[in-house]
């Protein structure tokens, strides 16, 4: 099926939002943990995060004003640090109920019964539930016009990954921490590696890592 | 394992590159193909393609300076539009393959072998061998200073979508697409759905979508 700009212009809302947020493909989908200026913890799922850099090492991440999780930017904001938690097949349900419209005074860590975890030195709370982890310091807020988001860009400071995840060279399996992947606005999968792939050059097609 | 501040710092740059690119999670993978002022055809991969919004349906992606496929961000500036193509098992390493540092004169879908497709009224090429694939619109670059980034915004103003994988509610089936997702810099899954589920609300838990 083709769909064309005029065509997308005139889809009924919750179709069109099902639609783009499909297109964009699998993507991350994790749980971050701010804490406000008065003090109160939340956690709220997200699905833009990105990779930045890796020296320094940054990551980025979209807040679209018309989405639930809106205490998350302001408490960024107001106290500088947060932190990631991945989500696996055990409290997968549970990051999504994050999304429910809770109060700010509320903690989604007591209504979606996820427990806090505190690391030496990081005042804001980890998901102890999550396998793989790491802390934020914010660095910049740069506000996208065209549609009133705004992107977080923040430095990770802090990690906390399995060991038997932890390959020789750096590399993350996904696999082996119980990564989750996301797509569209509310679908969960997990992932089954088909190939890691040798640095391409030109004169040479890419084979296996074994 | 638990990795600080000082420490990710102090790492070597290759170990840093893949454990941080890891550490994101899953990410979209996908071949962006562009023309050059000159009339030549250019498809590059990238990982970091994030939805921004639905209405107006809008995507961005970061382009590193550092990285090979620097055409891309050259191309979009001089010709406006781009293509987003998915990418299945089938055509994984052809995609790869992408980011070797070939000469601009040179078109990738010829060095990888995979097939220009044009569809009415849009002059840049598709990948015909891509099951699931949209037209962009360029419309602002965004320079990211503290590391040198930019980001690209665009409006999707045409989709290419099979019939089975789009379902009543708009949502696309990525895994009957066979869309592949990524990880680190090098690394291709494939995905399989746990679940789909219900609109979150503070006083219900979700259940699956069935």
């Amino acid at each position: 099926m083709q769909i064309t700009s005029e065509q997308i212009e005139q889809l009924e809302t919750r179709y069109r939002a099902n639609l783009i947020n499909s297109l964009g493909g699998f993507k991350s989908v994790v749980l971050i943990g701010t804490n406000s200026a008065e003090g109160n913890t939340n956690l709220a799922i997200f699905n833009s995060l990105f990779h930045l850099g890796a020296n320094p090492a940054l990551c980025g991440f979209i807040v679209r004003p018309d989405v639930s999780p809106r205490h998350t930017m302001q408490n960024i904001l107001d106290t500088k640090y947060f932190t990631v938690n991945h989500i696996n097949e055990s409290i997968y349900e549970n990051a999504h109920q994050t999304s429910a419209r809770y109060a700010a005074d509320v903690s989604e860590f007591d209504e979606v019964k996820l427990t806090r975890q505190y690391a030496e030195g990081f005042s804001v709370p980890f998901v102890q539930e999550s396998i793989l982890k790491f802390g934020c310091e914010f660095q910049q807020k740069i506000d996208i016009e065209i549609n009133g988001t705004s992107m977080i860009i923040a430095k990770i400071v802090w990690i906390d990954c399995p060991d038997d995840a932890l390959m020789t060279d750096g590399f993350i399996d996904l696999e082996i921490a119980g990564t989750m992947a996301g797509s569209g606005l509310d679908s969960y999968y997990k992932a089954e590696e088909v190939g890691r792939l040798t640095y391409a050059k030109p004169d040479k097609w890419p084979s296996k890592i074994l």
